[in-house]
């Protein structure tokens, strides 16, 4: 039995690490905290108990006292203000709710001296505006963080290893690119796409509009299941102080990921570009090589991107149906 | 005339960046902000106008309502909790007086949209651990900082950045060495050791001891009055989103400074090493290449380090007779 004390607890990744451990048969412990409840049911797994509070991880005092009150094997620190496009709006905020709820729980622990091995996610937005021929984004390739999300994010990082060498704390890093499953909420591009598309197709109609930001940018998309298993590996069998891509090693575009859908579906679209959805400064091209945790730890992303999407319609054709009973998870830990 | 507004403003820079302003004959006028009082006299120069706020820079509401009334033409932002020390007491205190009010301070201004040209200072601290064969470090050395002071400046550098590119705001950078003077706090390396050698001479004693860190860490140190002269020029004729070291180019070791000292001093010192005073994963030696804002702006260090050296022990001199009259100033940007 593990004790995992899992931060960002009612986000889209929260949900899908507890229903990874559910399935693993360990008897395994979660202790969740997130400043909002869970939208989803977490007290009917057979071999998995999870306690949750609602925690502000801003809050020094409150943090130390569950932290010491549990004494986690396992912190996964999912809890993040993940939209890049949010941290145009608020860069202030953004960093706060990304660098700052991080290095208060690093500091928690290491003033507790708790021997915990700690997972710190961090995104594929660290590596910034890259060349074709820098593609796919290696783990030791430059970081050049463009939007206020990416600076907190590299501050994270460069924080872990403050604590790792400073302080000879257990941290395991990532960079984890965009993730994508049922549930996600329609803020993020696959979500709200499939969410529009599903709309049009219910409606009767064969041909309809859909609103959507710049369709040339390319994203390198991992199914959250996908991601939760190399999450609990990582955490199990990552190096100190390594940092691991979490990716496909796949690219699509959102022009793709429309042409997958209209076929999925069958029916055809009329784009409309919104420009408040294109933001300054963005990265064009996002792709990453998973080479390293595939060779290190033997993880393998299992679930190709048209099944995601086939999915994430299927989500959607039953959420639309009854949206009270299919309500998207909050607070994810993908971006774009 | 100018519009000043200067964080920071009670530290050790904040007083001699007045002085050269007065002594500059522009008839400036500075907004002086910090959270402690200044301990000097700021009311009787002649051609300068200073108005100080004390403020708190967490403040959004405090600092959005000063800047959006004075209306600068100049931003210094001075205000830091600059010590590497002591930032491996309290990594969350060091971060947030370091990058969160930074954050806070541009974030205003881009809102408020007030074209005021922005010195962000950073730290030599950000270059890290250096190779001998990497000396003298030049601005686009990679940067591997060890320390949480060392990452918050690094986090503050990548910020402007963002607020540069993403959002047009008009911002120069340093990377500033060590700086020392008359007037520097005694928790700064070489102030203390004059303090300790200087209390010796007056003793009546010829020999005696001082107590100290490791004697063999070697930093590059620049007068503060040459320092200043740095930031008004880079103020007025740095090159947008460039990174200028402050710097001297020549390194000292602590044993060096002492050997200075005592020569000067015509005294014998036993050197007691306190090991509460060496740090985790401390950077041995720190040496900058000025050559870039020599070359680019015509800026000279103009005080050599033993004439920095000969006015500091006449300070504590002074000092030590009449300890209310001299007191030393607080908060500084240098460090060791």
């Amino acid at each position: 039995m593990n004790k995992y004390l899992i931060t960002g607890f009612s986000g889209f990744v929260g949900y899908y690490f507890a229903e990874y451990l559910a399935n693993s048969g360990e008897n395994d412990l979660i202790m969740g905290l997130d400043i909002q409840n869970p939208n989803f049911e977490f007290n009917h797994y057979k071999n998995l108990k999870i306690h949750f509070e609602k925690t502000d991880l801003l809050s020094r005092d409150q943090v130390e006292c569950i932290v010491n009150d549990f004494q986690p094997d396992y912190i996964l620190h999912l809890a993040s203000y993940s939209s890049v496009g949010l941290s145009w709006k608020d860069p202030v905020e953004s960093f706060r709710n990304n660098t700052n709820i991080f290095l208060n729980l690093m500091d928690v622990v290491r003033k507790l001296r708790i021997p915990s091995r700690i997972l710190s996610i961090g995104s594929s937005e660290e590596y910034g505006n890259a060349r074709d021929e820098d593609l796919p984004l290696r783990e030791n390739h430059k970081l050049n963080p463009v939007s206020p999300y990416a600076v907190a994010r590299m501050a994270q990082e460069l924080l872990s290893k403050v604590y790792i060498n400073g302080f000879g704390m257990d941290l395991v890093l990532t960079r984890s690119f965009n993730h994508v499953g049922p549930m996600q909420r329609s803020i993020f591009v696959i979500s709200s796409l499939a969410k529009q598309l599903v709309a049009i197709k219910k409606s009767g109609w064969t041909r309809g509009d859909i609103v959507t930001g710049d369709i040339s940018i390319v994203r390198d998309f991992t199914d959250v299941r996908d991601v939760v298993r190399a999450y609990d590996l990582l955490l199990k069998k990552g190096e100190t102080g390594q940092v691991y891509n979490v990716c496909s090693g796949r690219g699509f575009s959102v022009k793709d990921i429309i042409e997958i859908m209209v076929k999925q579906l069958d029916i055809e679209v009329n784009i409309k570009i919104d420009s408040r959805l294109i933001r300054p400064a963005d990265n064009k091209k996002i792709i990453g090589s998973n080479e390293k945790i595939k060779k290190e730890l033997g993880w393998q992303n299992r679930i190709p991107l048209e099944k995601s999407i086939s999915d994430i319609i299927v989500y959607w054709e039953k959420s639309l149906n009854a949206e009270s009973n299919f309500m998207p998870i909050q607070g994810e830990s993908s971006t774009l």
